[in-house]
């Protein structure tokens, strides 16, 4: 049931509604047996040498795809893709190819990840174009570097592939500048969760800093008195340098790009109470900073805007025409 | 002389090579004339409401433009594209569009970007679905932020499409993961280069902490100088924060993701005498942390690594065949 749960926590509500029994099944067969994913369909050319592809997917929407990424895809054998790889994006998977999706849930990420290295491997050597599919760019956060040495140390040469991170398509998607003439100039990317769920150390204020946290929201209680306390303490979790003040613009971004994204502008005083009120929508981040009222203001403790249909005719093109993606 | 000298330092040879007298001749009527960009062609259809997008083309290579960008250029009636955007992205801008290359040379880039506004707004009033094609992403020391309020203001909402940013997609070409557990935890973004060209600030060292230096090249010796000074001035041009040591490991990449990329790993010590021997390759950037070895060890004071073919083959399929491109 935690699985079950987990699962309708992350996943649209499309891709929910469409699963059938057999899906469920299938799905607790594989999140409850150890992994030993079948490569062994389709059947491989001769002389092909299998390869391994780490590809970034982006923030979620397939308009957001590189040209790069959406060729691999098309062209792989075998898909390995991480859990938060929206269904949107895989549905671009060619037919013949064999996709996986990880069982990343909280608390087995590094079993998952190990599974889902072990099967990229394996297919590889059987002879496999292997795309490892890794929600926004595999090299911020994602352990792309992780698992290019480890491939490597297998003897085969991952090909890195960049995306879009979420850290600045989300706060574009919902027009913040991370920077901007005279408002902030550099940005911080940061994560709100250190290795094993710890609290990470969060960044302090400097003037015309923006911050980005990912993986900050399931526990924004702590990361906003990280950031505003009066006296950092010091140790994990807490912060470097000085503190923001309590009327700090921030912004909540969920779901950035995609058709339910809902972004909450707020200040790192009333962000809690929003969230607490509103619920939560994973994935999100948290952006603060002056920048993210240099497009939008907005009047009380906070405002909210739902969905983002900027993308939508933009896909709808790439995705329409099966013929235009016969590998 | 000194705009062909600018033309020469930034175009790549290729493009040169294919430049005819009559090139040339535009060109200098180009940079010498008021700015009057004909948008009267191509025809506008009735009631086509004027649009406008603002876009990254991301970090050189044609193959990670986004499907939303590539599918904005396919689309629009006119073109505006930062001097940048390499040829082999304008190459995909179809044939009836109007494209014009800014005139953003030293010393002269707010004229020009007042002009590509003035050109742009002038286009979507008449009907046209206007593009601004911007090197990287929008809202990342781009001034998209400012255009966009610019068209706002004028009755135009901007589309806002982000496109990969050098400062993420170039340390990755070069096989610098900016974040990789134990090794580094956060990433700051920041621009050598402050508003009218003046020393900006830079980041202090803090553990876990890669720089990625985006416009500091052209002052590489005051960068490395404000990075690594025991005693930080406070002044404009200094550092927020502790120093660098001067065996911090950094790498300059430039025409990130390019053919002609070009790769140099090195150490904050000997950074300026490399660059000094084997001279730049605009544009580039400065990447520093320990991240810069986490996957490349490299033995001397500095090591290049010449070319970068890692986009090729995705991008002939997209580009090869104009059939795929029919608005």
């Amino acid at each position: 049931m935690r699985i079950i749960s987990q699962i309708c926590e992350y996943w649209p509500l499309k891709r929910l509604a469409a699963l059938t029994d057999e899906d469920v099944a299938d799905m607790l067969i594989s999140c409850t047996t150890a992994a030993e994913t079948d490569v062994s369909t389709p059947p491989v050319p001769k002389q092909q040498r299998g390869s391994i592809t780490l590809a970034g997917s982006g923030p979620g929407h397939p308009a957001l795809l590189t040209i790069a990424t959406l060729r691999a895809m098309r062209t792989a054998d075998v898909i390995l893709a991480d859990k938060l790889v929206p269904s949107a994006v895989l549905d671009l998977a060619p037919r013949r190819a064999l996709v996986t999706i990880a069982r990343k849930f909280p608390g087995r990420s590094t079993d998952a990840q190990d599974e889902l290295q072990a099967a990229a491997l394996a297919a590889a050597q059987a002879g496999r174009r292997v795309l490892r599919l890794k929600q926004g760019d595999p090299f911020l956060f994602a352990r792309g570097a992780d698992e290019a040495r480890w491939f490597g140390e297998r003897g085969f040469r991952a090909r890195v592939l960049p995306g879009l991170t979420s850290a600045l398509a989300g706060p574009l998607a919902a027009g913040v500048p991370v920077t901007s003439r005279g408002v902030a100039d550099h940005v911080v990317v940061a994560s709100g969760t250190a290795a094993g769920g710890a609290a990470a150390r969060m960044p302090g204020r400097v003037a015309g800093r923006t911050a980005v946290l990912l993986m900050a929201l399931h526990r924004l209680r702590g990361v906003v008195a990280a950031l505003t306390a009066d006296e950092p303490k010091g140790g994990e979790g807490e912060r470097e340098g000085a503190a923001w003040p309590a009327d700090t613009p921030c912004a909540v971004v969920e779901r950035a790009s995609c058709r339910d994204q809902r972004v909450v502008r707020t200040s790192l005083r009333h962000v809690c109470a929003a969230v607490d009120e509103l619920g939560s929508r994973p994935p999100g981040l948290l952006v603060v900073g002056a920048a993210c009222e240099a497009l939008h203001k907005h009047g009380g403790a906070w405002a909210v805007e739902e969905g983002c249909d900027e993308f939508e005719q933009l896909a709808d093109w790439a995705i329409g025409d099966e013929a235009l993606w016969t590998a």
